[in-house]
């Protein structure tokens, strides 16, 4: 079946038939062989593009994280307004996630189930991404769009956590029938930028107790 | 080693040790043979107690929920603002996962790695620990200190989400010397109030595309 000619398109078709095949059966249940069956490539071919199958799911992840970053930076293109912008990368997320429903599952579940890809790998492409938000938060706090006293960083880190996990929730159908992608959509927008923008502060602040 | 008595000293001893062998190695790189190492006890006296690893995973989750759950559940003992349950309830999630690296680190990112868990296993602690927070939102929403066109269950999720997600920030020690665990508590806290109190809605919000 392997033709033996190294090109991109046989690698991509490596790429897609990995998520296919992770979506499907997990991280860990999944074999090379099984991989390769689905590209329709030989087993050993796999093996002139990838060290091994967690070579397959870092590259796939740089991949993809790539393709939404730079999807995010094109519909960033001309807007100055920092709300906005963040308008937009929520959207961009939520819909890449909405549109590719196998790569869905990879990022949310499959992904963490790599420890040494958690504890080992230096995730630069999650960490571009989150430089994206912590950029237009960092901007929108200078320009007075956003609150003073928000640390980008941190928030950067709160709001891909709340659209990764309300993306687990839509792609695994658990809400299915109760919350559809467009209302999640508007009301995480909405709930963001209500959460940065400036105003008085809530009642009762001072009345925090500090973390023991 | 095993005396061959069955009690719940015995069976904690087995999932405290588990917890620490899961964080140090990873569920699936961790062999049932090690934790019974951990735990001072013959091989075969884990399985008086548990069917297999993920058995142990989800014995391990389901109490270590509980606890949550049960922590929970008294700080908000004779409280009746809806706003200060939350923070209540932001501060015990932060709290016992600052306590417990170990079990931080298996509830953030070990308990991931099971497909099967993830896929499978009615996760009633998982929606008992969600109930209670949208049970608030429900609450604050219905005596107007939050908005009424919030969605509880799903915010619900999306504080679970940033809350989970910061709490492995925090954890994998990415952020040791960046942001520290009473500011990340106090942000997130004024964060998720902004965010859910009523108030004009934020400007443009009519500008929002609808999600394609």
């Amino acid at each position: 079946m392997a033709s033996g000619t190294k090109n991109n398109d046989k690698k991509d078709r490596i790429l897609d038939a990995a998520v296919r095949v992770f979506a499907r059966n997990g991280f860990f249940n999944s074999k090379v062989s099984e991989i390769a069956k689905e590209a329709n490539v030989a087993d050993g071919t796999i093996y002139l593009y990838f060290k091994s199958k967690d070579d397959i799911l870092i590259s796939l992840f740089e991949e993809k994280m790539s393709q939404i970053i730079l999807q995010m930076t094109e519909n960033l293109r001309g807007v100055s307004d920092p709300r906005e912008k963040l308008r937009i990368c929520i959207r961009t997320h939520l819909e890449i996630m909405k549109e590719n429903h196998d790569l869905a599952v990879v990022i949310t579940v499959e992904l963490r189930q790599s420890a040494k890809f958690m504890k080992e790998y230096d995730n630069r492409p999650f960490s571009r991404y989150l430089k994206i938000l912590s950029d237009i938060l960092q901007e929108g706090k200078q320009s007075r769009v956003f609150r003073a006293d928000l640390t980008p960083g941190m928030l950067a880190r709160a709001l891909f956590g709340m659209l990764d996990e309300l993306s687990l929730w839509l792609v695994m159908g658990a809400a299915k029938n109760k919350v559809d992608w467009n209302k999640a959509h508007k009301e995480l927008t909405e709930f963001f930028l209500r959460a940065v923008s400036p105003g008085e502060p809530t009642q009762q602040e001072n009345s925090v107790p500090d973390s023991r």
